[in-house]
C-alpha cells in the first residue's frame, strides 16, 4: 500500500465552529485503491505551520493532500505556505482565470483582484479544474512526493477528489494484490440487529473483515478480505439473512434507489409529510431528475392542515389522535387523491423534544403507503434527538415505499 | 493564550468508518478560557508514531491531549507510547482497578486481564476518574508541559472534559487578557461580497482580525482581538455597512431566529415550495418548537400541483412559465389563503442539473412573501451543484420572510 497524510487547514476547524470531515471523506473515496490515509494533521491558517507540517509529511508518505486555504480572502495562505516550501513563485493560471472570470459574469458579480488571485497556483503545479467552484485545485511533485491541493468547501474538496485524486490514484497503482470489497446498504434494521444475522455460523467466512457504518435510517456494511471468491460468499449469504433489508450494492440513496424503481415501471409518487415537515419531500427532489416521478405533497405539520389540505376526518384525528395509524392512512389516502399520484406515502410521528406520553412516546413515527388498491401501515419507536427521529423517519418511509415495489415484483413474479 | 495540542488516535478514523468528532468537543469545551486548540494530529493505533507525534507537540504546546487507544484490546496501545516518551513504567492504580472490578460485577461481566490492564498507568501520572467507562484518563508532566490522556469513546471523553481537564484550565488560567471575539451572521451576500464590504478604510481596527466561514446561504463572520473596544467598533461598523444582511450576533440558523420573530409576534407562516421540494419545511421543522408558528404547506413539484394545491392560473404558468416572479407571488397568496397563515412564503426555481434555458439559466430562482396587504417578490441567480442551489434557495426564503419582519419593525419605528 501507499501511503497518503491529509493537512486540513482552517481556523474553523479548531475553533469548535466547523467538524472536519476531510479525512473521512478522503478515506472514503480512497477505499478499494492501493493509498491509505495514515495521518490527518488539522491547523489553522498559518502559512508557517502549513509549510512545516508539509515538509514533515514528504518524509513519511508518498502523496500529501492540503484541504482548505484556497479562497480569496486574506486567511487563505495555503498557496503561499506551499509556493515557500517549493522555493516556487505564483503564477496565474490561464484556464482558470478564464473560469473565475466566466463564473463571475454568470454570477453577477464583480470580478475584483480578490477573486482572480484565486487562479494563482504555485509555479511548475497543474492546475486541476473545479466545476462546483472558484479556486482551482493543484498538483505538483516535491521531493519526489505527489502533493495536491484541494479546495475546503466540502462540495468542492469531493468533486476534486472524484475528477481528478480518484483517476489519478487507480491510474498510478502498483503491482500487489488489492483487497475484494463488497459493499451492502442496508435499511429498516439497526447495526446490533444486523450484526446478530452476521453471527449466524458460518455466515462470515474466514480471513473476510466486516465494517460497519450506520447512519439514522441506514447502515453500510462491508467485507473486505483478499479472497475474493470468499468475500462475495459472504455478501450472499448476509443478502438472503437479512431479507428485503438491503436495498443496494453500492452506496446509494434509498431516496435515488426508490427513483429509479419508480421510473422504471412509471408510476408518480406524492408525500403526506407531519413530523418529518418536508425532509422526505426534500430527500426525494435532492436526485436530479426526480419531476419524472415525484409529484410534490403537503406539509401538513399542524393538525388542522390535516384536515383542511389532506381531507382528514376530524373524528379520526379526535378519537385515534394526529399520531396514528389510521391518521396516516387517511393522510396517504388524501395525498394520493389531491395529487393524482399512483403511489402516496405518509408519515405522522413524534420527533420531540416535548409532546411525548406513556402511551406515545417521543419517537414513535406511523408511515402509510397507498396505491389504488390498498393502503399498508405501519410503525416505529425511534431513538435519538430530534433531528436523528425526522431523519430515520424520512428514510423508513422511503423505505416502505421501495419495500412496496418489490412486492409487486414479486406478486407478479409468482403469478 | 495557551496553548493545546490534540492527539486523536484510532484506526477507525482514519479509515472512514467513524468521523473524528474530539477536536470539536474540545474546541468547544474550551471555548472562553485562555487555552486554544492549535493543531490536531490524528493517527492510527501506532505506538511509534503517537510516541513522535508526541515528542513533537511538547515542543509547541502548553498542554498535549491525546485521545483514544486505552481500551482492553490489543491495539490500544496509547499508555505504551506514552510511558516510552516518559521513560516510565506502567503501574497498576489501585483505585481505578476497584472501579473496573466494581464496574464488571455491576455488568455482569468476568473481571479478566484484558480488562483490568485498563487500570494501568504511566508512572507518576494521575489518574483521573472515569465515571461512564472502565478506563481512568491520566495526567502527567512531561518536559515541564501537561499531558492528559482520554478514552475515545464520545461520551468517555467529553465526561472527563467536563469533570476534570475544564475546571483544570479554568484553575490554572494565567494573568494575561483574553482575546475578544465577536460573531456576526450574515445572510444574503456572498463571502467575497462581504469581503469587499469590509475593505473599506478604516472597518477593520488594528489589531482585529477578520475569519470567514461560509456554507450556502449564509456566511459566518467573526472578529477577534486583545482590545475589546477595537472588536466591538469594528463589528458595530460591519453591520451597518452590511445593511440588513446580520441576521443574528450568535451561532444560530435562520430558521431559528425567523421562528423566534414570528413566535414574539404571535404569527403563522406557511410555504409552497417547487424547487427546494420541501427542503424550506425541513429547515423549519428542525427547530424544537417550531409547531408554535409553522402549520406546514404545499410541495408543488409538477406544474400540475402548483394549479390543483395552490390555485395558481393555468395562463399565468403558460405565460410566464413556472420559474417566474407571477407564479411565485401565485404560489405565495395561494398557499396562505389554504393554510389560513399570517404570512407566507413561495419559492420556484431551476435547481438543475438540466432544464436550463438562455433566458432562464440553471440556479435562477424566484421567491415571494406575501402577508394579509402584500405580496413581495425576489429573484436570485445562485451557482453551484443541485444541492447547493436548493440549499441557497431554502436559506435566501428563510432570510426574505426574516427581512419582511425586520420591516414591520422599522415601518413600526418610524411612525
Amino acid at each position: 500500500m501507499r501511503h497518503a497524510e491529509l493537512i486540513s487547514t482552517g481556523a474553523e476547524l479548531l475553533s469548535g465552529r466547523s467538524l472536519n470531515r476531510h479525512a473521512q471523506t478522503l478515506a472514503r473515496a480512497l477505499a478499494g485503491t492501493d493509498l491509505a490515509l495514515i495521518r490527518d494533521t488539522t491547523l489553522p491558517d498559518d502559512a508557517a505551520a502549513i509549510a512545516g507540517a508539509l515538509r514533515e509529511a514528504l518524509t513519511r508518505a508518498d502523496v500529501v493532500f492540503i484541504s482548505g486555504g484556497l479562497g480569496p480572502t486574506g486567511d487563505d495562505v495555503t498557496r503561499q505556505a506551499v509556493a515557500a516550501v517549493a522555493q516556487q513563485p505564483l503564477v496565474t493560471d490561464a484556464a482558470a482565470l478564464a473560469h473565475i472570470r466566466a463564473l463571475c459574469q454568470a454570477r453577477g458579480n464583480a470580478c475584483t483582484p480578490d477573486r482572480e488571485s484565486q487562479a494563482q497556483i504555485v509555479a511548475g503545479a497543474r492546475a486541476l479544474s473545479n466545476r462546483v467552484g472558484a479556486a482551482p485545485g493543484e498538483e505538483l511533485v516535491l521531493d519526489n512526493r505527489r502533493v495536491f491541493l484541494l479546495p475546503g468547501p466540502p462540495r468542492e474538496f469531493l468533486t476534486l477528489l472524484t475528477d481528478h485524486i480518484v483517476p489519478w490514484v487507480r491510474a498510478t497503482r502498483g503491482a500487489e494484490p488489492m483487497p475484494t470489497q463488497c459493499l451492502l446498504m442496508v435499511s429498516g434494521r439497526g447495526e446490533s440487529d444486523i450484526s446478530e444475522c452476521l453471527a449466524a455460523d458460518g455466515l462470515v467466512a474466514e480471513g473476510v473483515e466486516v465494517a460497519y457504518c450506520a447512519a439514522p435510517g441506514r447502515v453500510e456494511l462491508r467485507f473486505t478480505g483478499l479472497v475474493a471468491a470468499a468475500v462475495e460468499a459472504t455478501a450472499a449469504r448476509a443478502v438472503a439473512q437479512l431479507g428485503g433489508a438491503v436495498y443496494a450494492r453500492e452506496r446509494l440513496e434509498l431516496a435515488e434507489v426508490l427513483g429509479r424503481e419508480l421510473a422504471a415501471r412509471g408510476l408518480t409518487l406524492a408525500v403526506a409529510e407531519s413530523c418529518t415537515g418536508g425532509g422526505l419531500g426534500a430527500r426525494l427532489t435532492a436526485v436530479p431528475g426526480s419531476s419524472a416521478y415525484f409529484l410534490g405533497g403537503v406539509v401538513a405539520y399542524a393538525n388542522g392542515l390535516k384536515e383542511r389540505l389532506l381531507g382528514v376526518p376530524p373524528e379520526v384525528l379526535a378519537a385515534q389522535g394526529a399520531v396514528s395509524a389510521a391518521t396516516a392512512e387517511a393522510m396517504a389516502r388524501g395525498v394520493r387523491d389531491r395529487c393524482g399520484a399512483d403511489l402516496s406515502l405518509a408519515v405522522t410521528g413524534l420527533a420531540g423534544p416535548d409532546g411525548g406520553t406513556a402511551e406515545k412516546p417521543v419517537g414513535l413515527v406511523f408511515f402509510a403507503v397507498a396505491d389504488a388498491r390498498s393502503c399498508h401501515t405501519a410503525s416505529r419507536q425511534f431513538s435519538g434527538d430530534r433531528e436523528t427521529i425526522q431523519e430515520s423517519a424520512a428514510q423508513q418511509a422511503l423505505y416502505l415505499a421501495w419495500r412496496r415495489l418489490q412486492e409487486y415484483q414479486e406478486a407478479k413474479e409468482s403469478t
